[in-house]
Order: structure tokens, then C-alpha cells, then sequence
């Protein structure tokens, strides 16, 4: 085998990157993979627009057909993003016998069954390194560099928009508003920020990250998810104060055979390996049985960071042509366990609450917390102006639904103004 | 292929982990590698030594020919430790026939060619992914989930005991020969420590990694090598005040086609990833050209770890034998690249000088200093007592041979007592 011929779909931000890195010193993937590696087609809609790399003529099409009906293309790189047509593509690249690379977390974390499942039939490599965690190599190292492990735990800060404006806001003081308008001016966050503010993008990945990790088809409907926009400077400060760092995490776990899998802002400890994470890199801790603790790091975005993912699945594949083979990393999903309700899931929780700074408020809600089971490691109540106290409480661990019941009789309370802050604590 | 039939040489800590972690569920590996893996012989001199796990009987052998002559057996896992008979045993098994993981950083900084030779001219596997870093997949990661990339830049905490010792100096202010006894009383460190705290066992791991990264063979000899014995509290309370954190690092990065391979203490800033890696954990850093910056964090040593990458390794190579396949990622060193001799390296520098306390003497040193390309970015001067002063100076960056030559000229002035501290400094 000389070359391997390639086709790349969406020649955007990730698809040039792609193309660069293949270009860069042509003659090393020989060495690396024993072929040269030959970019015969790249598909995008506009034929025009003016890119940083330049291919040869003939190259670029608008034309689905002339990737789709050439048998000698035998990976097809889907980075074009989006539901359709990428996943028609994808689905009739496999069926006509080529591999598949793709960095679409929005298509995995919904028609992953149907996508995995055609590729086994089909049976061809269907490769997605790139979908969460960008350039680390998060996916192969759980499928393969862990894979005498029963995995425990997996907790990721698998978005970099919302951890850049976290990050600000710990560090300047800043409020969310202002941090995300830095973090849109610098390219960070997108002019609609919705799907990396309220978590989606993170339960998508935290999604593709369970399914491997329990070997159960986790889907995005599967997660439950909350954002960070209502985190106010003061609960980070009281994060300090405390010892924690506030962080949007997706969480997924298992225990009885039940998986938990969740995105929200979260209290970790400051001494936490994920708590010295910053700016826009992601990370992703892992807990196994027999390894321990792990975690893996890097730029969980970007042109090159995602490059360096799909180009090394390529390289993937290509050693699977060599040896004719293929399936070895594909679905995992043997099992299909069960999913926790949200509202069975046990926590430790942090809250602040504004209520009526008099005799007799606190034991009013020490009550209510006591009859709904729940316990509390610290309370530290500070008094504020028009006769109102701030109360900030840590419990133990407790049921979600227990605490919402509390939360419930005491919102309802005379005494109670608000209800100010909720994070979740994360610990041993 | 419904069973594997494979052999472990050696039963302490670590062949014990191995048998371990396979002899639970063992029904998971037929989902995770197609196949029931048979642990069919286990060799080892000490046939009547209690241990944690128990074998069938007929299994434990001292026999080496009962394991070599059983054409049953397709994987030989080398966990005896040690140059011989380690070394004559696996190239005997890879002449068999047989695929070979080993956990023996020792044999590979030193006999790697002969090995991997071997490896290469009987169409075998031999995996190694134990040897650095313990179960953290970092080798497969530069292998394969980093394969885009021309990586510039590997540093690593690849030493568990080293970390621990200046975890302790670090948070408790002790000096090291008291951090020393205390890890060695937790078993964190030997009775005779030398490997450790001379640095030579984090130079075997940084030969591995570099001969990976760089696509070059670098052995132990290659490696600059100095430990952390000579470092006091004084520099670890110099290194707080100036806003860095002291680490043994294992060093390599190439440019112009060189390669820099060293060990020795650091002044590493205290927001740089590796920083916040404490007590016994491992951690390597890796830049890349296409990915950035990454790190793979866990636990470097111990038996469980160690058994999750052997393990690892076995399964890659049932997944190799199922689709007849090998050498997919054993020797990847294709290329020739030079080493650089120390003298040549560039680097900052931390220095403590203990000077007399008079006028003129400051200018003097940085006379020297200047007149050896010795570019001084801070001093700070401390009085201590009996008139000697104490100077603490960081150096731009300077090449190893000049500010060598400057220490030696003031190391022979009169106004200097003594060269107190000299620790390099690592930063963009």
C-alpha cells in the first residue's frame, strides 16, 4: 500500500487544520503509517471563500457524488457539523465500504446507535476521537490504555467556553455577563452562547464519555443539565472562602450497576487535580478500579487541537487497512445498564440563602432541613443590609429529592427572601 | 479464538496485580477482547511464598522450560524485573514465537535495540507500557492518540518517590534527609534509595520517552543525570517567595534536528500543570506541534497501576492476534537524531551564592557574570550571619558551559564562601 486516498467533508476551521497537518512534512506519514496519505477530495458548498490552505485543482468539490461514487477513497473525514446532511454522508460512506472519521459530538450523542450500529454491519471503522476533549486522546485511552479497569468515575471539564469565563470570573471578580462578553470578544464563545453556557455541549460529551466508560448507550436526553449562568461572584467567593473552586463539570459514575450522569457548576476541592484547570483547556479525570486516579489534559478546542484527533485516527485506520481489520475500537456498548433519576443521585450541596436576620430564623431552618434528612456540615451566616442575613450552609451528603423538598417548604417560608445559590460539592 | 493461553514470569507485587486484575469478572474479557484470557503458567524461583492470590494448581512453576517448550502459550508478560535472566527470557520467547509485555524500564534504557530488533525480526509484539509512568497510558498515547503530531517538548515527574520527598520538603519545611526516612518508612522509598534520589530511574523512563517522541534511540547513557540530595529547604523557601515550585523533572525536546535528554531538579513556575502534581503521582507534559499543550496525570508505581497497563497491553495483543496482526506500535524509532552534549543546553538558572558581606562584592560576581554571556534577570540579597551575605540570582537564558565557566571563576574568589544552590529553571 503506497498511499491511502482520503476525502474530507467541510472544509471550515477544523477541516483546514486537517489539511495542514496532512501537508506538513508529507513524507513522515510513510513512517508513521507506511502510506503516503493523499487528500483526493474535499466536499464544502462554498467553492470560493478564501482559506489559509491552498489544495490542488480538481481537489475541491461541491459534489457528494464524485467522494461518494470514488472507490478509491477509503476514509471519509466528516467535520462539516451538524445533524444533516452529515449523518446521511457518514451513514452512505459506510455502507459503501469506506471508514469514517468524525469530530460531530451533536451527531454521536444522538444517533450514536445508528451510526455504530452501521459501521459494525458495515463492518469498517467509525472513529470520533476528536468529539470530546478536542487534541486529548481521552477515547482511546479509555478503550484501550485503561481497559483492564472497571471505571468507577469520570468527571471532565469537557467545555472551554464556560470554564475561560469561570476562570475570569475566580480570578477578576468579574460577573457572568462581563465575563462572557470578554470571553465572545476573544472568539471563546459564540454570538449565541446557549448550547457551551447552559451545558449542552458538555452533556453531549459527557454522553459519548459514559457510553465508553459503562459500555451502556448513554444518550444526550440521558444527562440531566444545568448551566452556569446563574453562579453569581459571591458563590465563587464563598467557594474560596471554603476551599473549593467552582468548576461545570460533566459527572458520570457508576454504583450497582446504575449510572449517574450529569452536567453542572460544582464545588471541588481547591487541592483537586480539575481545580488547577484553567482558561479554555479542558481535562478529564478518570477513576478506575485498578489504576486509581488519573486525569488527562490539553485544548479541548480549536483548529489544530482537533486536527491532531482526527489525523491520529487516520493514522488508526490505516494501520487497520494494513492489516485488514477494523472493529477493534468501535462500539463498546455491551451492556446496557440502567440510569440514576437525577432526583435518587446523593451529593453534598452548597447554599445560599437570604433570609430574615432575627432570633429563631436559623433553628426555623435547621428544621426543616432535619425533617427532610438533611444534614449540615457548616453554616456560616453573615448579616447584610435591610434586616436580611445571608446564609451559606454545606450539607453531607444527601438525596437530591430530599434537598429539593427542603428547599421547597423553606422557599414558601415567611422568613426566607430567596434562594440565592445551589452548587453541588463533589468530594471523596 | 475462545481463550488465550498466556504466561507471567515473575509472582512479587507487581505479577501479583497482573493475576489480579485478571482474575476478576472473568467474564469481562470476552467482551473486551473476544477471547477469555488463561493465565496457564506463572514462573517464579519461590515456590512456597505466601501471597495475596491463588493460582490453580500445576500453574506456578520454577521451570523457565515448562513456559518456553508450551506452544500454547501466545503472550509471555516479563514482570521478574532486573537485567538477567529477564533479558535472555524474553528474547528466547519473542524466537518462540511468543508476543511479550514487559514492565522492565531497567532492561529497555539498556538492551532496548537488542529487544526490539528481536521483536521486529520474529514479526512479534512487545509492549512496554508499564515502564514509564505507571498506569498512566502515556506511551500509547505518544504512539498512537498524539501519531499527528512533531512533538517538541516531553517533561515528565516520572519518579513517585523523588515527588513525594519534595511534596514533604515543600509543605512541611523538613530538610530531605528527614523526608527521605519518612518515605521509606511508608514504603515510598527503598532502604537504599540511590536509583531514586540520584535521579537514574527517572533517566531510564525520560530515555524511553524520548526515544519515542523523537523517533530516535536514546539510551540511559544519553541522559544528563542529576538527583535532588543536594537540595535544601532554603531553595524550596526561595523557590515560594519567587513564585516557582522545585520538581525532578525527566526533560526532552528536540529542535534543529538535536535532542535535549535530561534529569535534574527545576524551579517550575507554580501555575505550570506539572506544579500541582504532589506526593507520589507521575505526570507528563507533552507539546506538540499540532495538539499544544497536554498532561497525563495518575499513579506511577504500585502494584495495581502497574497491572492496569499490563493488562492493557495483553489486550492489545489478543486484538492483534485476532485480526493476525503485530508490530503496530513497537519500535518507532526510524530516525537518527543527534543528542546534545549538556554544555550546549540553554536554560535559566536559580543560583544561591554565599558571598562576603561588603561593599563592591555585588559588582564583582556580576562582572563575572557578565563577562562569561551571563545575563542576570534577579538578585535578591539577604544578610546572614558572620558577614557573609546570602545572594540569590535567577540568569536569563544562558548555555550550560558558560555559566559553568563563571562559577568556577567565582568559586575561586576570595569574597566566596560557597556556591550554595544551583537549580535549573524551566519556563516558555
Amino acid at each position: 500500500m503506497e498511499k491511502v486516498d482520503i476525502a474530507i467533508l467541510g472544509l471550515g476551521t477544523v477541516g483546514q487544520g486537517v489539511v495542514k497537518i496532512l501537508q506538513q512534512n508529507e513524507d513522515k506519514w510513510v513512517n508513521k503509517c507506511g502510506a503516503r496519505i493523499n487528500i483526493k477530495k474535499v466536499l464544502d458548498k462554498d467553492l470560493d471563500r478564501k482559506r489559509d490552505v491552498t489544495l490542488p485543482k480538481g481537489v475541491l468539490t461541491s459534489n457528494w457524488d464524485e467522494v461518494i461514487s470514488d472507490p478509491d477513497i477509503k476514509i471519509v473525514v466528516e467535520v462539516m457539523g451538524g445533524i444533516e446532511p452529515a449523518r446521511t454522508f457518514i451513514l452512505e460512506a459506510l455502507q459503501k465500504g469506506k471508514n469514517v472519521v468524525t469530530a460531530n459530538k451533536d451527531l454521536l450523542a444522538i444517533h450514536g446507535d445508528e451510526l455504530l450500529g452501521t459501521c459494525k454491519s458495515c463492518s469498517r471503522d467509525l472513529f470520533f476521537e476528536a468529539s470530546v476533549g478536542g487534541g486529548i486522546p481521552i477515547i482511546s485511552s479509555l478503550k484501550q490504555g485503561l481497559v483492564a479497569n472497571n471505571i468507577q468515575q469520570v468527571m471532565g471539564i469537557v467545555n472551554g467556553t464556560t470554564n475561560y469565563i469561570l476562570t475570569k470570573m475566580s480570578k477578576e471578580g468579574v460577573d457572568f455577563q462581563a465575563a462572557l462578553k470578554e470571553a465572545q470578544e476573544l472568539g471563546y464563545a459564540e454570538a449565541d452562547p446557549t448550547s457551551d453556557v447552559e451545558g449542552l455541549d458538555a452533556a453531549r460529551k459527557i454522553a459519548i464519555l459514559a457510553s465508553i466508560a459503562f459500555h451502556t448507550r448513554v444518550k444526550l436526553q440521558d444527562v440531566y443539565v444545568e448551566g452556569i449562568t446563574k453562579i453569581s461572584p459571591k458563590d465563587i467567593n464563598y467557594a474560596k472562602e471554603l476551599g473549593y473552586v467552582v468548576k461545570l463539570l460533566g459527572i458520570t459514575s457508576e454504583k450497582d450497576n446504575m449510572i449517574e450522569v450529569r452536567v453542572h457548576p460544582v464545588y471541588i476541592p481547591a487541592n483537586h487535580p480539575l481545580a488547577n484547570v484553567n482558561d479554555s483547556f479542558n481535562a478529564v479525570f478518570v477513576r478506575g478500579d485498578a489504576v486509581g486516579d488519573t486525569m488527562f489534559y490539553g485544548r479541548g478546542a480549536g483548529q489544530m487541537p482537533t486536527g491532531s484527533a482526527i489525523v491520529g485516527n487516520i493514522v488508526e485506520i490505516i494501520n487497520n487497512l494494513h492489516s485488514n481489520t477494523n472493529g477493534r475500537l468501535s462500539c463498546t456498548c455491551y451492556d446496557s445498564k440502567q440510569i440514576k433519576p437525577i432526583g435518587e443521585v446523593t451529593t453534598k450541596y452548597y447554599l445560599r440563602l437570604h433570609v430574615l436576620d432575627r432570633p429563631g430564623v436559623l433553628a426555623s431552618i435547621a428544621g426543616v432541613f432535619g425533617n427532610h434528612g438533611v444534614s449540615l456540615a457548616s453554616v456560616i451566616q453573615k448579616n447584610t443590609k435591610d434586616n436580611y442575613a445571608e446564609l451559606v450552609v454545606i450539607t453531607h451528603q444527601v438525596k437530591e429529592k430530599d434537598i429539593q423538598d427542603a428547599l421547597k417548604v423553606i422557599g414558601e417560608m415567611s422568613i426566607t427572601k430567596e434562594i440565592a445559590g445551589l452548587i453541588r460539592v463533589e468530594e471523596e
